[in-house]
């Protein structure tokens, strides 16, 4: 009995306006203090930072717990990934590090905090999860683009490997060299030293230029194509809600008037 | 009496079309003596354009003068968020500088009176609303955004800081030169540098890259949904406002029809 | 008699496809001759070429005599500007130029022959209508840019012109380097070069990359809305054109139904 | 009998889905191996790699062999595009090829047998079909960029060929320059070295920007207009076929009220 009423006041926090505005400013001092730390700091500043850090990871756990304590049925706070993603990263960085090779990974975990900002700010989880919804769409396309990168990269290493080894000796090399070309990162030095011994190479990269902008203009336009589609779909879909059942069609409507017809015809 | 008609001739003059073009005019020719006043001038020429700027004042100040007093009630006058911006630009230009530090922002003024003309001409206005309008619709991008470049410039300070100190040294030079990074600015060398350290550090700016690129699109694809989506509706409010009240659908259509029907059988 | 006759055989010509298509072809070889020109040449191929070109002169003199001749009321000739602007552009080159000075002018009349490629080809000149009705869309968007560009020139002029003259010694300067900052072509160079004397100078940079693309975004966001607007006139517009006259609307259906009810009730 | 039966044994084998996504796997292999080949091997490897590449080159023989068999008329084989270009690829890798010169023509023929990912994965072909049904539609607008490029490299190599033979030298150069310049790939520095001489050459560069922008930005228009269309003409069709006949128009539904009336009257 005592429990259930615990748990619904913890239920009340979390959904509490004041305690979301209240954690989100936690994690923006978070944030801050991964900043402050990037600068030269005097030792008392340091030592400053060193607790409020602390005292961030205590109150992050605190959260969690709530949140954890909060929940009716104790499984289905597991069910939610940004959950078990805030669980992960409060959880990790409890762990104390002394080792100093360690030391690099414990201030990244820390950085990772200011992601907890999309968990909690519900208006950046809907647009990231939309952001997500679009990756298998762009997946056949980015498929597509690297066998395009792929080959041209086998063609780029096997004549250009010896005009610049740096840039074009193995497939890694010369596939980070394409993706600087289509950023157009100073391509033409890239052009202008292979054309000195193939003088028609400009060929290789104009048209690799063309058909990876090519790719990129379809997959932008399908995109769009697809997403206006999904919106025609709701706004129909929102008009049949309106009206309960599906409206008669016209051709619904003329056999109903045909049918009056008949009957008027049979009755008279 | 006398007041009210000085008034009325003060609001025909305002609305008057060859009024504002002269406005314009005269904005133009400040514009254009703040163009002329970055070149090297003779003497005389300066003292002229110093007299024409305080014509120009003093034109201005006149004209605002005319717009307060053709307003029928005065505090209509400053509701409008342009008769504020225009009196606060044309009134700070009033003040004698003699100072010759404040004398660079008597010029700055002077600058901003360009900006006027979005005052004058409609069609701006109605541009610089509606960007106004997008502006919170990009707010929440613009956030995730900065929480990926964020994270990626503490990680890029972590790491990279001391391979060079005046790109990755705290976390607001790793902002800027992530920026750079964005804009394909020179990104290679940036990445080459820290490739010699680091030799998987090309995933640092590939990712990046993506990430942003991907946010970007998202965000763009956004807009242009939600703008098509307005479009739709207000065609929709424009048909119903057509036709002065709501038109009944199908399935009312259907049931006036039935409705007839029942009639016919029971009357005859 | 006899030149009517005459008239409706030019008629035929100028409508006929391999007419036409011969006209591509010696616009294709001017275009061609005006490449050649520009590489070193042997002294008869030079000789040939300039016979060439007065072959195809007197050729463009031709067509246009049977297009002018062809035509039913001359006077409809001069109403379509593509038509005037054959004729200029071949009327032009046939002024003999001996002088070296304007030997220069003579070739750029030859090369812009290549431009009645897009007077001939039907679809190029729908292109080219297009673009030209997009154009007054772009106008107050330009406009808009322009004022932006102009006001952080300014300032840009105010503060930097002792950094850099040859950036920003003057108005022109400093337009020509923002537009170049614009296009993100080595403007960090720019901006670590006045952040030197001004460390917050890149507020200055980023601000104006920030209005400048959002504005840009505005204006492709813009034109995309109106041309799928108009493209739903039009597409509504074919669908009246297809019944005949305007459809009723549901309403009129509705008070049609009503009055069948009226009738029905009344009679019996 | 007997035939027949092996045929529809293979029709199944080509159609099963681990069938499938072995050959996917075995095009993965193909394409390591081209990767791994750019790197200094091991003479061990380096045979275990050609053995290796032999025993791809007969899996895809069998394969088409199997997809050949498979097919239920022959010659429909030969009329899937897809179909000629995996044998033609395949058959081509057969010849061996001992000659130093051919080698490379013999590698490249490997490299693009990653292309028969293309023609193994459904998502990617029609992606591909898309692509190419794209192609016309763009063929116009680069005929109308060509010939902008092309005044624009006649006009440059008039005036700049003296000032930077390298870049403005003939007519092939200056294209390639334009093209330089429309990446904004250091256009600055291509400017910078004619306004020394030519200092108004800046409105060279940046009407020459303004055109193609505007161009390219036309055509992105063009083909979105185009999709969409499409798209809501699918729309249109669908609709059509989901009630088998078409549905009558709301002016045939009035004319069948009106006729209603009319027997009504008259009948009574």
């Amino acid at each position: 009995m005592k429990f259930a009423r615990m748990q619904q006041q913890f239920d009340r926090l979390r959904r509490n306006r004041l305690f979301e505005a209240f954690v989100i400013l936690v994690i923006l001092l978070s944030a801050v203090l991964v900043g402050i730390k990037s600068y030269q700091l005097d030792e008392r500043v340091l030592a400053a930072i060193i607790l409020l850090d602390w005292g961030i990871t205590l109150f992050f756990l605190l959260e969690i717990a709530i949140r954890f304590l909060g929940e009716h049925r104790k499984r289905d706070f597991f069910k939610s990934g940004w959950n078990i993603f805030d669980t992960l990263i409060v959880s990790v960085s409890l762990i104390p590090i002394q080792d100093s090779e360690l030391a690099l990974l414990g201030r990244l975990i820390r950085i990772f905090r200011v992601l907890r900002m999309i968990s909690i700010i519900p208006e950046l989880r809907i647009l990231m999860n939309s952001l997500l919804k679009a990756l298998p769409q762009l997946g056949y396309v980015c498929l597509l683009m690297f066998i395009i990168f792929y080959i041209y990269a086998a063609i780029g290493t096997s004549f250009f490997a010896p005009v610049n080894p740096a840039l074009w000796g193995d497939i890694a090399r010369s596939l980070l060299t394409l993706f600087r070309v289509m950023t157009f990162e100073d391509w033409t030095d890239v052009m202008y030293e292979t054309m000195r011994i193939y003088p028609l190479s400009w060929l290789y990269y104009i048209s690799f230029i063309f058909l990876t902008a090519f790719a990129f203009l379809n997959m932008i336009i399908g995109i769009v194509v697809k997403v206006i589609e999904e919106e025609q779909r709701t706004v129909q879909a929102e008009q049949q809600a309106k009206t309960g059942e599906p409206q008669p069609s016209r051709r619904q409507l003329a056999q109903q008037i045909a049918e009056l017809r008949t009957l008027i015809e049979r009755k008279l």
